[in-house]
């Protein structure tokens, strides 16, 4: 990628600097957004409880994050409470188009005279394409206001970014690697065998050094902290933070249990099948279908196939999830013992090569493959394109049949990237209320609270937990019950919670 | 319409007429007509059982049902048994274009050379296109040979059909009505307050008897049998034999329990939360789901909204179904109970005004409504059309939100037709193969064994019933066990079938 | 057996004649008695619908069926209708002893001074025992009035019962080949290899004959009607009635829906578990269970165990519950092929040698065997206990444990009987108060109205089921929508019902 | 209580002291306790790991737990490890007196020549009984050996227990109370509003001291650390070791995975719709049955009574579990907001006060009340005991109707006691092995490392909790797939686990 490929879509108009597909989805992106307030209560809630204190006045926010209709409430969200904000996708699939238009239209724009949030977001990135986004989000060097619509202005652009809103850490990485690099005088070198994202990311950093070798260490100093999705973004910051390296203070929203056993589960439950349907329209009910992984996203996974009438079989490596899967009624085999009977195989398990070309290779006909866990690299898709002899025919849009010499195929789902995101719209609102609403509580208290931290990993405290999960009962006509104090007494809590213990497990 | 309006897509080509929407989506309908072939086992049985037999040779079939991806692989299995066809949809909206083209096109053809199947549908027909479809369905004057490939051509398309496979009873309703006004010589006038479709159905026949007085006359004398699918057409065809004005026999297709039993419950447990899902992408787990009726529909339903985790109400006028519901676990309520509490609202009675406009003005905020039963009238669509200052909003194609004037609104999917047909893309193939392989079979008994039957209303005996089923099952995997000559006698059963009575409930 | 083994129990009190267990258990027999009206609806509105009706004044209705709770509170209802009743089981092992001794005290009796039904059934009976109960209780020739605390005493007993009341067809066996031996003038004698219950029949009917050469002519000229439970005594009506030998109406209560739709599932899904975990504490949770067949019984056995989390397998011959099975999510297998895997193997199919002794020789250490179908032969008892070298332990009454040569072993539920009745207390009252409530609304109408009735076997039309059903629907709590007249015409029914077509399969 | 009350059943013959119901129980407890060695494979993997290495000789354990058929396993486990073993329940109903007689006679003796293990236990003590049999429990003054029947005996008994399995804490609490008084020389006056318990404890505590004044301080002196099973009893020890108070480590075994995540959710599953169906023989299926609290007792409640049919609604305090329940398509409700409709009502909360006696005035007539959370104090039994003109009558043991003055009544079972236990047998054996296996790797870890070891609490490491798990998979015939090297560098764990962080919530 070179700047100019993505020229047409990058400019400002009426103040607003974007990069979008096309401003002209707006108005479809505005009704769906419209929709999804009402699914997200957590958002809506916090938006009325600060509605006259702005607790976010001041906050500058990069955020990366894929760029769905549930994100822009999430955008929108920032801005009620006075943040400005700059926004990319997380992910080269998984932005929706018309929700991206939207939100630069804003809530109060118009195509022509957007007055929404600055967004550099298209489905279907090049890896130059993501990083060139990255950057610009993170570059704060317009001259005008990218105000809500609700706080006056008093901001300047020019100091950059003060916090970070971040879902699988590339953002961070950017800002870390960068200074690192600075620092050091030279962005290193690519390995011949490095990932092909590798080389582009220090092809950025070396343009970036180019042109100024202190940008990335200015924009680590502004930062107040930043507050990470995902198990994997998480992962780098504590690694960061144990070698000392971490530049400011995070917060850990992924392990919120409002968080991790609500998105994970209950929103995979709902996305999986959805996704398996939109791609390929076959019936679920009375198939073997193989989960590998039973964590919190394997467990929704099995429940939304047993759901349809599914025949469901899971493949674990810890003992204590596969003895969970036992009691909940499931055969626990290993993949090459159920592949001559499997008709759909979905993988859930955070980690790497667990369905390889050679068993894709013995699988029946048409068996339906797709992953669900995080990384496309559960699913050996590299070695099945190699494998001698296969055939790819691309049904449809992220629907590949691979057709064996043997004449046998597999339908493979979203090349292996996430399918709910890729052959459907991901989680539905209501989920991602919840995870949001920890992200702006979270940037809340970072912002405001900053100088009580230090540079490590942090979790939301408990209660905080608790105050999103009752916002979403509530939001379902749920009755929560009150303890007495007599009670509370008893068990040794406050009236008010935290209920629980910290190693409480849920 | 007039015929003109659909001029352009009405042609003959390389000797093959049609009407479709666009032959150059053949090519994406041909790879889902072959993945969806390993979906429809029962009927590649039936291809590979009469591969040198050809029982349908000399059968010109009219058919009338959904053209679907599924339905072009019921029309090539009869071209497989030697049949010739002609073909229209049932339903305006249901019609998808690609595998429209598919079939015109054929498994050996290309748009330029079609090779396939005189089709006359496409999504969005206007009334007036719907019966002018059916009309040339129903109307055998091309020229050339139709030829399925693998028969030798010995026909003559002039004698018109000589078999109706129906779906609804629209295509044997024109032929009786049309041979009833021949004989009365005149078409009555339409009354004000009649139906739009009714006005448009009887000027279409007054056309008809203008250019040719004894057309429907011979058309019905020509024709051997109907099978017919649905249990509205199913009514049609019993209220004629009463009244004696059958005028060929009919196999009734639709209480063959492999159809009864898994399509209306199975396929919509399949169908109803892909269509909810794909029109509004909001999270069903933890919502209130009304589902009207607890038939074999409503069964199917209410299983796939438990399924995600929705807390799903029953509302019935029948106890015993009403009886099963609760031993199943569901309230039952009455709508009137439940509007306060309910997110969603499907109808499945397969009866009119059972949710009404002052049902719907009583909803909470974006509620959900559809109905997945038979016809649109399950919902009164024309009294929320008619309320006092609603404003209706499309936010997509098949989703309508209705905003009332005290604020709320309501989110109405297809216009309160089949919401799994016209949000989704109704049942999948493997739930279609055990009906489909109910009409080829009773296709193949009406051809060849019609002097047998009188002109009444038949069901296909419980053996082929059985049939259907083993073959579905084995291709699931399963293993049939094999009873005993002495367990037979036993329980008064031959070894090989039929095994139950038959009134026996399943 | 000689009429003298039983003496002890056989006596008359208060005028009551009987022959049960204890009296003394009648306090705690009253108090299940009083809790289990609560728990039958049915019978409790059917008293109060006739409170002062009487419709059953003067009947005399001898009833066979297992001597339970929920069967005393079926008798009171007879009793309370008018009726006088004499009661046996239908079962050697079914009598709960505290119910028997309850009836015959009656609710306003004491063991010293009992005013309640005569009963002759006690839990444990020989066969000898269970045949001489069955006459005693066909023989109406005590003196004084067996009347129900309601209804002025106008009847006499000597002129036999009027009424049968049956559950399996034993009471009418007796009485039909009574008196077909008594026309031969002779009881033909026992073949060597006859089951051992047929030689007690045969020997029964020889003493009577020998007594009484005309007894059984008797008392099946004076009966109006039979009432039948169960799918083996309805099978044998229809042989009676095809032969042209029933002796009088009957009426097949079997197939209301309310009976085996409700029954059979809702029944057994209840009390299959209940019998499993009363007779061995074995986790079912992540354990294989076999159900072999999968008909009503079937169905409501495999919902049991799986919602406890097993694993259940389904064997079938019937391809159309076969794919039912797969639809719902079941593997279907044959029995051989889960030998090595089951933990649990549970018949329900109705039919005999379903699991041979040759399966048990190879089934895992500590498989529990049970069955839940019908008779005792559907698991091969016989042919366990002829195995060369095994040896029976009985852990405690009705489990047994068999080891084999090999040294694995199997635990055997109550000998193949009912595991339900023998290691748990059968169905639970609510779901009686639905089959008893049928068999009360058939006695009703055969003993007022059974000049209308030729020979044959009825079934009880639709509208009787349909209030039954709403009687439990209302008891839940269960809210039934009314059709407006127009929607009735619309589906052509009436507006109160039935609401169904006979073939409807629910 | 005074000693003598007991002395009929507390006697020494073969060496070997005990006081339990019924020594010729014991035939029958042998046969159960050999039916669930099977069921334990986590206990019986245990012994073949150590069949030759004894880890546990030299270890006198004091246990106080349920004297069940499971705990016997347990018992017999630890003397196949080599120790020494003395037993009281820590309940006073929950003794199966068969499984307390057959662990005295041991499974090489005879009721004649007992050769097992002093226990101190029956079905139904008394408060004073209660405590007698604990300290007997914990003093070891006998004279000859209660050898396992593998280790050669080198123990001195004189020297009290060097080890504690607790459940509860009673023993724990026994030995700090008493060394507590004995350092303060004095034991302290009961206050009049004192539970009865307490006055019992204290008056067993100063008779003690009056006889030995040094008892207790030596006892504890002498341990090396106690296991404790419950919530409860763990934070007893965790307060104790707040205080600086603990005299000897202590291991939470209650917070093993396999402890908690099985026992309190799929052990509660099995065995309360078991209390449940022996104690009311009621229909569940169709019922509306609440249950109180949603951790994991409760979601094992909930899934046992929805898999049985019911229409289950929950009541929370903890908003995070409550949207876990709403997501789980359970409505949330207040208790009070659904008195009127409640069939069933189970407490398992682990708090106190939760049902009210004004919360069962209003309860449906014959409203089913039970509890399967923790102390019987879920219930408030006292107030309803108190409730002015209320009637209770017991329909049998562990049943009791109590009839208000307005004349509806409710069912209570079990006296407000864990009802799984009172009306049923408790946890099946699977479930228990888990739980145990814990138990016995606790005991050797604590015996075999006590010097490593502060007067703390620890928790088992993730790995032993594994192991457990993995024998259970393997026992249930589930496989588990094996990480490569690869694979588990690229989640950071080792090969051979443990596969999660500590703050993994399953």
């Amino acid at each position: 990628m070179t700047p100019e490929s993505v020229a047409p879509r990058h400019q400002t108009r009426n103040g607003v600097e974007f990069a979008v597909a096309d401003l002209g989805l707006a108005e479809f992106g505005r009704k769906e957004i419209r929709l999804a307030e009402h699914e997200m209560p957590g958002l809506m809630a916090l938006r009325r409880e600060y509605a006259e204190v702005f607790p976010l006045r001041g906050a500058r926010i990069s955020g990366s994050l894929h760029m769905t209709v549930q994100t822009a409430v999430l955008i929108e969200t920032l801005v009620a409470l006075g943040a400005q904000v700059r926004w990319a996708s997380c992910n080269i699939f998984s932005t929706q188009d018309h929700a991206a238009a939207a939100v630069v239209v804003g809530p109060h724009g118009t195509p022509e005279q957007p007055r929404g949030v600055p967004v550099f977001a298209w489905k279907g990135e090049s890896l130059e394409d993501y990083w060139w986004c990255t950057e610009r989000m993170l570059t704060w060097d317009g001259e005008g206001p990218q105000a809500g619509p609700t706080v006056p202005d008093d901001r300047t652009l020019q100091a950059g970014p003060n916090m970070i809103l971040d879902d699988g850490g590339d953002a961070t990485m950017l800002v870390h690697k960068g200074a690192e690099y600075e620092r050091a005088g030279v962005v290193p070198s690519a390995d011949e065998n490095d990932p092909d994202e590798w080389k582009v990311f220090l092809s950025l950093l070396r343009a970036s050094l180019a042109a100024d070798s202190g940008k990335w260490s200015r924009i680590g100093a502004g930062i107040r902290g930043v507050t990470e999705e995902t198990t994997t973004g998480v992962l780098r910051l504590y690694q960061l933070a144990a070698a000392g390296e971490l530049l400011f203070p995070a917060i850990n929203v992924n392990d919120s249990v409002t968080k991790s056993k609500f998105d994970n589960k209950y929103g995979i439950r709902h996305s999986l099948i959805d996704g398996i349907n939109r791609g390929t329209d076959v019936l679920i009910g009375g198939k073997v279908a193989v989960v590998c992984g039973y964590g919190d996203v394997g467990k929704g996974a099995a429940e939304s196939l047993r759901g349809q009438g599914a025949r469901v079989v899971i493949t674990e490596i810890d003992p204590i999830c596969a003895l969970q899967a036992a009691m909940d009624g499931y055969p626990v085999k290993r993949l090459e013992s159920v592949l001559g009977e499997a008709d759909i195989v979905i993988t859930a398990t955070g980690n790497k090569d667990v369905v390889m070309a050679e068993h894709m290779a013995r699988m029946k006909h048409q068996t339906i493959v797709g992953n669900i866990g995080h990384f496309d690299n559960e699913l050996d898709i590299a070695g099945l394109a190699r494998y001698p002899g296969i055939r790819r025919e691309t049904i449809k849009p992220q629907v590949d049949e691979w057709t064996f010499p043997d004449g046998h195929s597999i339908i493979v789902l979203s090349e292996g990237r996430l399918l709910n995101l890729g052959n459907a719209t991901g989680h539905p609102s209501f989920v991602m209320s919840n995870s949001f609403s920890n992200q702006v509580i979270a940037q809340v208290e970072l912002f405001t609270k900053h100088e009580e931290y230090d540079n490590e990993v942090y979790r939301l405290p408990k209660k905080l937990d608790e105050k999103v999960a009752r916002i979403h009962v509530e939001a379902l006509g749920g009755e929560l019950t009150k303890l007495s104090k007599d009670q509370a007494e008893y068990i040794d809590v406050d009236v008010e919670g935290p209920f629980k213990s910290e190693h409480y497990r849920y």
